[in-house]
């Protein structure tokens, strides 16, 4: 058994069900090596941001690593921006990076680059394997470490002579990854946030894991019984949402909106969030977003356990049970197509049990809106803000669930990783994705205002434009092999999410919107 | 003034005249500087390999370093490959990188990263800018380190503050880049070289910047008057080639004839190039391409006045000038579309003057030979073996001559960087691209075969394969706005090649080849 074999075998001891590959030379062995070991669900994809993409969005659904396979330092930088967003999720992800034999990096050869530099950056865990004997023990290393509490990227870079060479003895039994417990909250912090939620003019801001239905029932209870506010960080990995659901208030992106969100409170307390930041500097706007006279407490920092903090609070309450009002159903829209119409589309037509993946950046506080009292679904978004997640993920969602995803999807956004649609189609995946057009980057209109850039001249303005030439977005996934459409009413709308929700496999629907902001 | 005005002006003093951007909100100050500095030629990219492969193929073209422009860690981690490409071209490159203000950093805030771990792996030159009195100066000094010599890639990073901040004096004039002169070559490795070819069973070994027409003809000489060899590196940044121009056989990819080339050689005279080694390792193959018996003199290591070394070498043998055969010129194929028949179409159609942005992998055997006598061109290959780099490259070869760019573009290379069709459109860039679908992974089923990685599984098979479902590579390029054709017989692709050529504006062609190695 050759090494390759070896960390295959490893792999499905491990219950690693995919594997997101974009594969070169150096990996070839591995490659030859998925013949034997079926468990691994090998997925093939045409750009290393697909895979690292999809590994995070595979993460996030099922809370457990997938693998990708990347060649040598090129493969992985081009998969770094989606594992910056899976960083910043927290998500629990295994790259392997092949690499050059050992004994040829010092020749310097074209390929020769410094991959533990780059994988330095996701300040996850990183390890080179030297021999064939020790690639068993270094993934479940690495496994452990992406694991966490909190999961992070872990990077194992695998040489190409480490996966030729024989393993001189096969192990009885392949090692397994430890998965160390959370820790429990601290009783200090406990008795503090008591004292804050029961004085009053507090928040909760939820986050990080604390976001699935139970959880956010709690909350709920909390809040309602000490009326504080529950709020949920800006960009959720994951959160569970829809009708029969507590639906905390979303912290808003603009910063100057979010410190007048936060302005009158005493005191944040915070389970799984991070103590809320603008996601950028603007002249004359605090970077820090709660106001210097708010108390802070931090529940349940990374690697806590956020449902024991937040059942300690219930408790110690006494908190009631909450009584949800009956879903208010939103109307399937007709006639003119715009954010507002295509938002109620959505929300109107949403099956149950949908995993959303969300890169619709400025068309979001509609849809988020729509889509409050839809059947229950899980929401996932843009956690680092690298462009180019929206695609990659749905496919990550569907592999790890097997069920429907809705990809809501910008145009200048979906054109970083255009090739997801190709393993969707390839997969046969059922992903309905949204391609809003817009013919323009809408949200870079905004930010300039904000950011006080503005100029009058046609130079600037080009460069936020996407319609000239216009993108044909739904000829683009059709090239791709997407089953696809393009609507100009919500009317066809509403008819092509119905259609695509009751069709497997993918479908492209192209949203004709109003030019720009709107 | 502004900081970033400060950089544009510092931009147009040094003649950069081209930024290949992709902008987000750090970067709104520069774009909105752009209205007031229009010798800086702003070109928009929807993905950041594409501004970064389009820097490359400008240097190469024109020798001068174009900026790029890249939004924080993520921006440069999507145009790290074809940075990593360059960097092996000795491409001088410019990259600006937006960045949170300075105060904003320390929130790490969603987009924070280590920035300078992911550039240094580019092993060139990195530097942030603190405050915009300094702008001008790094900027200058990073052009300086781009220009080398060797060219590099130089990384300055532009927190949003230091763009959005007055320059409290605008200097009298702006700074201007050292360009260090090249140094000369030794006496003694002059002497070595000498007594080595005049000894004979030796080889003129080029690459880096000996591979213009001129140097070429000089390098023909020395090779003629000694009866050495004369041999070229495998991947070339670019050479002048066709007929008229002497033309060096070409180091073979494959380690093992590489090696048997090289095998008779007693002495090995490197002009601008490396001591060859092999592309990858492979089991029971030498890493490195000469034998141990073979002497090597390194006469004009990187940043070598290669042009005195040679013109020294030609006065000191008295070598004659070269009389050029007739060229033979290639015929236009007709009927069947094969490998064959594609190159000799590409060789019988080609006009003078075009340069080539060579990603075609697998065919590139046949192109390069049914190229060989025809009008003179310039060649460009992939220098670093991240793929991807094709459809970049020929924007930023187009933008800097301004003249006819072909892309000769193998399909699974092609979807890294697709996004370069929409710029070619919407500048209107004269590239005429080639797209070769054969369907596969062609080069992987070779490499597997090499590496010993067989298997008869059909998953791993399943890897290799480009066809389920098959990627309609002309509809990508029309819906990127380019003009798009597809060809199934020899006659037709001639005609459309004649087309193109004739036609103003980037055109495609996919060029349907038989399914994989052919």
């Amino acid at each position: 058994m050759n090494g390759a074999h070896a960390l295959l075998e490893t792999l499905r001891a491990n219950h690693v069900t995919a594997c997101f590959a974009n594969p070169g030379t150096s990996e070839m062995h591995f490659v030859a090596g998925l013949d034997d070991v079926p468990e691994v669900r090998a997925i093939l994809c045409l750009f290393e941001g697909v895979a690292t993409g999809a590994a995070d969005g595979f993460a996030r659904v099922s809370a457990t690593p997938a693998a990708t396979l990347l060649h040598l330092g090129p493969g992985l930088a081009n998969g770094w921006a989606n594992l910056h967003n899976a960083r910043r999720a927290r998500s629990p992800v295994l790259n392997i990076v092949g690499d050059h034999a050992t004994y040829h990096g010092r020749f310097d050869a074209a390929l020769q680059s410094d991959i533990e530099a780059v994988a330095s950056a996701l300040e996850g865990w990183y390890r080179r394997t030297l021999r064939a004997e020790d690639l068993a023990v270094d993934v479940a290393d690495a496994l452990s470490a992406a694991y966490g509490p909190p999961g992070r990227v872990a990077t194992l870079v695998l040489p190409a002579d480490v996966s030729w060479s024989e393993v001189p003895t096969v192990p009885p039994t392949w090692p397994v990854a430890v998965r160390p417990r959370l820790s429990q909250p601290h009783d200090d912090e406990l008795e503090r946030a008591l004292e804050v939620l029961r004085r009053g003019r507090s928040a909760l801001l939820v986050g990080g894991g604390a976001l699935d239905a139970a959880q956010l029932e709690l909350a709920g209870r909390v809040a309602a019984a000490t009326s504080s506010k529950l709020i949920v960080e800006t960009f959720p990995a994951i959160i569970d949402r829809g009708a029969g659901r507590v639906e905390p208030e979303r912290l808003i992106y603009l910063s100057e909106f979010a410190i007048a969100q936060l302005a009158d409170l005493e005191a944040l307390v915070l389970v799984g969030a991070k103590v809320p930041v603008g996601f950028f500097a603007y002249p004359d706007v605090a970077s820090q977003l709660v106001g210097s006279g708010c108390a802070v407490v931090d529940l349940a920092p990374p690697g806590t356990d956020t449902r024991a903090a937040l059942a300690h609070l219930v408790d110690a309450l006494r908190a009631g049970p909450i009584v949800h009002d009956a879903p208010s159903l939103v109307e399937a829209p007709t006639g003119e197509l715009n954010v507002r119409s295509m938002a109620a589309a959505v929300g109107a037509t949403m099956p149950e049990g949908v995993l959303v993946s969300d890169e619709s950046n400025t068309s979001v506080v509609h849809l988020w809106g729509a889509t409050a009292s839809s059947p229950p679904h899980r929401w996932m978004t843009l956690t680092g803000g690298a462009i180019g997640m929206g695609l990659p993920l749905a496919v990550g969602a569907a592999v790890a669930s097997g069920g429907r995803v809705l990809a809501l999807e910008s145009d200048g956004s979906m054109m970083y990783t255009p090739q997801a649609l190709w393993t969707m189609a390839r997969e046969g995946l059922d992903v309905t994705i949204l391609g809003l057009s817009n013919r323009s980057y809408a949200i870079l209109n905004l930010e300039r205002q904000r950011v006080g850039a503005t100029s009058d001249g046609a130079v600037s303005q080009r460069m936020l434009d996407l319609d000239s030439p216009a993108l044909d977005l739904h000829a683009l996934a059709a090239s791709l092999g997407v089953p696809s459409v393009r609507v100009t009413t919500a009317d066809e709308l509403v008819a092509a999410l119905r259609r695509s929700y009751a069709t497997p496999g993918p479908m492209f629907i192209e949203v004709m919107l109003p030019k720009g902001l709107s």
